[in-house]
């Protein structure tokens, strides 16, 4: 099964919308009804929805239970998956601290720093590595995600290093852009965050 | 001039590609280089940047300097704006120092939460106020932009407060989903970030 990825960042936003739902035990769903939560158009909610394959929707409306079923398992979100934080600054300690990953199966099982001063100092429950180690600390702990907060201009060796002990994914939060082939990278940038609302402050107007 | 959002957020991350380059004096680059470096295909590169309207290009390279002076002008992202943080737990607070806004033109002028006790015991060179005072102080500090770090719980009136004060643009880091038609929104939800590699790990290879 190939999915583009905007489709896959969509069908991630309706899946957590359809969690939402089911906690406030709601049962069915159209798909104008998702597009209008998420500001989407129905025919792309239906098409990335089609993408996952056959689905067996009795009615006009998604069961909402079954779609988040159907969801789980086709993207594999049900899987549980390590991951570790990489700089270990303001930013890196907020996310090691952030405290919705284990809810939706998402383990932070190391954090490291090149600066071994603070991996001694620094009191938290998750173990701290010097950045040396994230080779082998990636192979050993089995880790496949991992969150990169270091300087823009450590972002590259600190990717170099993941890659190396086999990580899968990383979320980039440093400016720097990471030159690779081989792991999917998801890019967040909080200047360019500020540019992307000037721009559309500048240009458009809200829907 | 109307930019869909996607060209807006691929034209950001090319003005600051160019921005980099810039500084390692390199003066020359054509729509395949930065496509390469930003994994993007050459032909929506020219056609982003076509959308910015007519650009004096001699020959088949773009000059870096004119390209970034020209990205700058169309999208107004030499204007200065003024920015807010809602929410100074860990997160807010490591947003609240991140310390590359000032390089760009965005200044961090004001930091809100709820709770009373944090904002008189919190040392910051930022002036944090209560989460009621939101609306008074966006107006007064003409503030544009938000950067919104509150419990999901707290997304919907925070934003609504935001929005009461005439805020331009907001940055959602809450896994709640906010209402409205008034503002844009960019939405960063840490656990879809892990949702969105964990369905490329299982649905796809990297290129």
């Amino acid at each position: 099964m190939y999915l583009p990825g905007p489709s896959i960042y969509r069908i991630c936003m309706i899946y957590n919308l359809l969690d939402d739902l089911i906690t406030e035990e709601k049962q069915l769903i159209s798909s104008s009804e998702i597009g209008n939560m998420l500001g989407i158009n129905a025919a792309s909610i239906r098409k990335d929805i089609s993408f996952l394959g056959e689905f067996d929707n009795t009615g006009a409306r998604y069961d909402i239970k079954k779609l988040h079923n159907h969801i789980s398992k086709k993207l594999k979100l049900n899987i549980e998956r390590r991951a570790c934080i990489v700089g270990i600054g303001r930013l890196g300690s907020a996310i090691l601290h952030y405290d919705l990953f284990n809810k939706y199966g998402y383990q932070i099982v190391a954090g490291f720093d090149s600066n071994v001063n603070k991996i001694e100092t620094l009191k938290t429950s998750i173990a701290l590595y010097p950045a040396y180690k994230i080779p082998e600390i990636i192979k050993e702990a089995k880790i496949e995600l991992a969150v990169l907060c270091v300087p823009g201009s450590a972002a590259q060796i600190s990717a170099d290093r993941l890659i190396q002990g086999g990580i899968k994914g990383i979320v980039n939060f440093t400016p720097g852009i990471i030159k690779n082939k081989e792991v999917f990278i998801n890019n967040i940038d909080m200047v360019k965050e500020f540019q992307v609302l000037s721009a559309m402050i500048s240009t458009t107007s809200p829907q």
